[in-house]
């Protein structure tokens, strides 16, 4: 197999090279949502592996498991990234054999950037991800705090933020660009030309606040919002303890739930008299709001006296929209159990981590999701796709040298 | 213009159309994000518009901000969905005309499902969202429920599981299908044949939570996550008060933000008699993580004494990576003077809002982003797409008689 021609794969993109030079969460997300619907996706990192190699959570050996999550399926290359030699071979992947797009987190290089890489092949797309909107730095974290989510999340009676700890903005990100870069695969396929596609961490989130309606809601109402803990925002939700100490998460949001939600709790009666000494309407998804805490204290009764299994059992013949909460541990007790029933995962044997449950694209296309394959290991990937002298350090030697 | 061609728009997608049988979050945000990369996206609705046409937040018109946020730019027509004959004119929209792609949460209507359009016509796209694989339901609250984040969000003391208010699997889900989109789009270009796509919300968050090493540190590993309030996973990071009661999220993620960090602080020579002491390195950042209590009471000292715009000035002249925490109600304030500086957001004015600032795609393309457009009213391109008598009663009277 010639360097330049992309892996043969099926997939919905079989046949389309990504070069990936990128670390930590969303340019990897990118990569690999792309690798698990066929792409062929090599990681070009530093000789010695990229500094997101040694992320926790670890494996007993020490192997990342967050790295291996994000990288199962793709290639791997290793150069010295001081080298303009290497670099230049680097880009040569990209520019030579069938089309090829970049997805990157850093334009540290310009061997590496849109401009050079347009300029030797016009259907370069190149897609990169910036902190803030013209270059500034951001992480998950630091864009949580500047747009507004922490503030409204957690217990009400405490005037802290709460972080989410999922980086939610990092996976959107990682999503979107891959929807950029494949809209502007698009674009290629009918015209031929490439694109240069950009992304800000904090540009994700605040679109979404805006989208969601907070920040119109900011700007044209006289509301503010504040904590309300585990309730759902407009429409009657929150969590319940069982009688055995169980947790779930109840949702309503029809009148047709309320109402099977009634009958399910033996409360059909206490809320008739309830809606007529108040004058309210209980079907009304807005008085439901308004009236959480009351519908709440009545149903923890009925949680309170009733044991997790028969309230799965009345909740479920009712058809209500409810969830037990459930651990990561418990998800992955007894190797993983609870996900074995579940198409989305299969056996991945991962060097260094052993043979464990990993999941597939949650993208299912015609019934079926392409297999996942393990993480490459650092400069796995070099003997076939940068033979030759100009890498003087195999990864190898680095790696004892950085050990010893 | 005829029904079956797309509006003339500029974008990536120009050309493409998707019609959306859709409510709520993630198939509304698939479609925004398609429509605001050029696509020609038409959101089909029951008469008297969806049931999410009226969810919170509210302006004081009682117009649903969180609509006109999700469905920006759009077309609408609204139909009698239980009439064979209405369903019918829908469905030969979608197969007549240019390529067209369908987006739906619900199989409720053959007419509607793969099997049937891509009978009429193969290059049919067809994406659909389920709660779980294989059909159950599931909203973000239930899912996020059944996988894990909620019992390791919040402070640490706390037994409660913690949701999160962003409803972050919605929204990676709505991104999801568009990248399942796009992948079959590309197919059809170079084969000529549609796909059925299909996206379970469970699967998402189930397969982030693979991706992120959360499931593999379950199964391979004694390790067992707990709540640690805003403290980051692995490296150091958390959130601090400034002598004057602002809050700031700080963020140190290699040995050079260390090092800046300590400087900037005046802790240089702490730490070193620390490192000493405990015969530590904290230039490791699993030394930091380790020892991030002891860090983090030093930084609280130096927070709580210094005043926010000192803090502030310290740290961006070290080039540290923080953020001071914001609010909606901050970043709305003054009419959103504070998005103004952004190229991200562009006045839109809605009907039933007025003019207000609302977010472009994060996504730039060479530099430029389409304009947003305002979101339809209900029926409000039944004219141009369902002309004649089939739809007997206009969408005006619908809302006439449900006001009535």
């Amino acid at each position: 197999m010639s360097p330049g021609e992309p892996r043969s794969r099926s997939g919905l993109l079989a046949g389309l090279r990504v070069v990936e030079l990128s670390s930590y969460v969303a340019t990897p997300l990118c990569g690999l949502t792309l690798a698990q619907l066929g792409a062929d996706v090599l990681r070009v990192e530093p000789l010695g592996g990229a500094a997101d190699r040694t992320r926790w959570p670890l494996a007993d050996s020490g192997t990342s498991l967050y790295w291996s999550g994000l990288n199962k399926g793709k290639r791997a290359v290793a150069v010295d990234m001081e080298s303009a030699e290497d670099r230049r071979r680097v880009a040569d992947l990209i520019v030579r054999g069938g089309p090829c797009a970049v997805v990157s987190n850093s334009d540290r290089y310009p061997e590496f950037g849109y401009a050079e890489l347009s300029a030797r092949r016009r259907d370069v797309i190149h897609v990169l991800l910036e902190g803030r909107a013209g270059g500034g730095a951001g992480v998950d974290y630091t864009v949580q705090a500047a747009t507004g989510f922490p503030m409204i999340t957690g217990a009400p009676d405490s005037a802290s933020p709460v972080n989410h700890v999922l980086p939610a903005w990092d996976i959107a990100a990682g999503l979107y660009l891959a929807v950029g870069l494949l809209a502007a695969e698009r674009e290629r396929l009918c015209t031929g030309r490439g694109r240069e596609i950009r992304l800000a961490l904090e540009d994700v989130a605040l679109a979404t606040a805006g989208n969601l309606g907070y920040l119109a809601e900011a700007q044209v109402t006289s509301h503010r919002r504040t904590k309300s803990g585990n309730d759902v925002f407009g429409t009657y939700g929150r969590d319940f303890v069982t009688a055995d100490g169980e947790r779930v998460m109840l949702v309503i949001l029809t009148k047709r739930h309320w109402e099977k939600l009634l009958a399910a709790t033996g409360l059909t009666a206490a809320f008739e008299g309830l809606a007529d000494a108040l004058d309210t309407d209980f079907s009304s998804e807005s008085q439901r709001y308004e009236h959480r805490e009351l519908i709440s204290t009545l149903l923890a009764r009925w949680f309170g006296v009733t044991p997790y299994a028969k309230a799965a059992e009345v909740l479920d013949r009712h058809r209500i929209l409810w969830e037990r909460y459930r651990s990561f541990e418990e998800l992955g007790r007894d190797g993983g159990a609870a996900l074995r029933e579940s198409d989305l995962f299969a056996v991945v044997d991962q060097p260094g981590v052993g043979p464990h449950l990993a999941p597939k694209s949650p993208i299912v296309v015609d019934g079926a999701r392409l297999e996942p394959g393990p993480a490459p290991e650092v400069g796995q990937h070099n003997p076939e796709l940068l033979p030759g002298p100009h890498v003087t350090r195999s990864p190898a030697d680095e790696r004892g040298a950085g050990a010893a």
